[in-house]
């Protein structure tokens, strides 16, 4: 039977004679008549003792069965003598880089070119165990608030906003588009009964800026529930989320973070998030303009990144939380189904944690007639909307709002990752499209 | 504080004087002075009492106050003397469909054409419900068993197989493919050392015949394990999460399973799932053609959608299971990536339940040398997997395997609907790409 790295003590102090470990080769290290060999699975690593000579090769494949015995000087404090070993993989010695160099080192193009080798990094591992434990805890908890999991198209028919960043597909004799979002299926399904829905899902942008913040193919992590007030309702699930992520990640990733402590990783606490202000649009305004000043930055017109980060680190100094909600953004910067607070402003938000946008939501307008009349205020025609938006309001829409996480996002500023790309594990970008 | 309609006999009993509800008007009955509607949310289904006039109509959201009083007539055991009523969102009386209708008198264009009103069906409803819990317990599972969630892109550049059922992306000045699976992508995370992982995404397949098997857009529930002797281990790990998965439909939905049980809608027991046959190609061939002639079919060649059915209703009559794998497919019905058995067979199987297909999967060959061996015996050319297969199995790659559940595909056969589409909230065919 396969003993797991990480069980190799347990084995040892029960007296097994002999456990079966596979795994592949992370170091190798001779010492007069004893190889030591690394070994490495997905539990973690272990250490063995060849006796017999051997001609391994780094990152190779191999099976060894032995004795396991206490020694306090092996990581994990036991080490098997090895009887018998099996290469089963032989790995080629050209290895375009050494799985255990220093990630600083090897380059953001060929982590991401040779993801076989650089999620072999402990490190770079990390980073998408953090990341699933952030999706399973986003659902774990929106399902205990009853809310039922869809899943939505990624095709939609040709989009009657925002058109210039839409990917294109040939579908048989038609053209459509990759959605940018699962917003008027979320809507739907509100509307449609269910009341409270939640997604986790690929989203297309096309835009062609490549930065560290930006993704072409991104995984959206999406709510909306009916019977909203505000977008204030919106905000205090946000906040149940992210500190219910954030106790998991407390509890389950604790290992994983450490090993970013170095680059500033750290996980807020529940606390921290009850703590963050909710900030209205032109006070955020200021609010860069004055961290701005102190610092001789140019002026701020926008939430723009540079706002987003003098926001944060007001707000990490004022209220002891690096994550800020900006609500009550003017209507120009909204698409037109967005709930008005008043003449100027509507019931909106954005999430911004460590300095980054990572999430963008509000209320929505669920009245047939103030969504009719908006309409030619925004240049739009009804009759564009007459299969989508109308036919939703149309037969019974209750109040409602939602929003979305950007799982890398925030799987990069949990670990304070310089770019965007190294939470995803296959990115797309103007360039890159493989692997 | 709003009360959902499933806890109104609760509040009834503790003697609330006022509760709000909200929801949408499923029925109005006019009974003298007296106005008898039942409410609909996200809960169930619930009695007001209005003995003031109203103009409402069908399937308008409201929200009432008043007090809740028991009666065991109505649905719930209690309902709410209506002190208090607005209309929160008239819905038009132009109802394409009444939501209370046969859903076999609607028809499956217009339940998809207003996706918004059919799940309004308390029927149709459980669908969605049903799948949620599908997709829940799969993921559940697997992350009880050490396996990794992975979110993998959907845009690839083109196939090196299987290129005409692939759909073509414009992205930027390139042309990229929707990926028919993550299949490349979660061999490379088993490789990179996280062993066992899995996805749940949405995968494509440009096929162009319309059946009620097939959707050019599915989810797919996939799966892939590293140090796998042969397929039985992938048949004992889709085992265990059928079987779990039928637990928590169990658990979870029993009174969603009901709603169609007129239509023949079941839940297996793990029992049956156990006793569940693997059965070799060629039997299965030969079961086929014997369930055939005795209904005077025509012979059998293949595992075709006839045989299928055939296989399963021998297996329920032989083995008390509708669930069969079918395994040792042979080599020239596999592909080229599939691990041999001997010179003929493959260590491939398929999964079949009620009739249908859910689920192929396989070992796949993890060893460099003999897999350029088997490329010109396939027609291919090893310069075309130089970037892909070839590296993955350059550096140290473990035996492996996995398979893939098709996620409309099982929940339509546990709930006998007649067609897979009935079983995706917004399907995509060769005609329909809306709403």
């Amino acid at each position: 039977m396969r003993v797991l790295a990480k069980d190799i003590k347990i084995a040892a102090e029960k007296g097994e004679k002999e456990i079966v470990l596979s795994g592949w080769v992370h170091r190798i290290r001779e010492l007069g008549a004893l190889s030591f060999v690394l070994l490495r699975d997905r539990s973690g690593i272990v250490q063995l003792v060849l006796s017999e000579k051997h001609d391994l090769t780094l990152e190779s494949v191999i099976s060894v069965r032995g004795q396991p015995e206490l020694n306090e000087k092996a990581p994990g404090g036991a080490e098997l003598r090895v009887s018998a070993l099996e290469c089963i993989s032989r790995a080629a010695n050209d290895l375009p880089y050494q799985v255990n160099a220093d990630i600083a080192k090897i380059g953001l193009e060929a982590i991401l070119d040779y993801r076989l080798l650089s999620l072999r990094n402990p490190k770079i591992r990390a980073i998408f165990k953090v990341q699933a434990t952030i999706i399973e805890a986003f659902s774990a908890y929106l399902r205990d608030k009853d809310f039922t999991e869809i899943k939505t198209s990624k095709l939609v028919s040709g989009g009657t906003e925002g058109g210039t960043e839409l990917f294109e597909v040939e579908y048989f004799d038609k053209k459509v588009c990759l959605a940018q979002s699962p917003q008027f299926y979320k809507e739907t399904m509100v509307a449609s009964g269910l009341e409270r829905v939640f997604e986790v899902a690929p989203a297309y942008r096309a835009e062609k800026h490549d930065t560290p913040r930006h993704l072409n193919e991104y995984v959206s992590m999406d709510v909306e529930m009916a019977f909203i007030e505000s977008e204030r309702d919106l905000i205090g699930l946000e906040k149940g989320i992210l500190a219910h992520i954030f106790d998991e990640l407390e509890r389950k990733n604790a290992a994983d973070i450490a090993l970013w402590a170095e680059n500033g990783a750290s996980v807020p606490s529940p606390e921290s998030v009850e703590k963050s202000p909710i900030i209205p649009y032109e006070e955020a305004i200021k609010i860069a303009n004055h961290e701005a000043s102190k610092k001789k930055g140019a002026r701020i017109f926008d939430i723009n990144p540079e706002a987003e980060r003098f926001v944060c680190e007001w707000s990490e100094k004022e209220h002891g939380s690096a994550l800020v909600f900006v609500n009550e953004f003017p209507r120009r910067y909204r698409p037109f189904y967005t709930y008005p607070l008043d003449a100027t402003c509507t019931m909106s938000f954005d999430a911004l944690f460590r300095g980054l946008e990572i999430t963008t939501g509000g209320r929505r307008q669920h009245d047939y007639k103030t969504f009719l009349e908006t309409l030619p205020k925004f240049g739009l025609k009804a009759e564009d909307f007459e299969d989508g938006y109308l036919r939703l309001l149309k037969y019974g829409c209750p109040p409602h709002g939602g929003f979305a996480i950007g799982c890398e996002r925030l799987t990069a500023r949990v670990l304070h990752l310089a770019n965007v790309k190294e939470a995803s594990l296959f990115p797309r970008d103007r360039k890159r499209v493989s692997p």
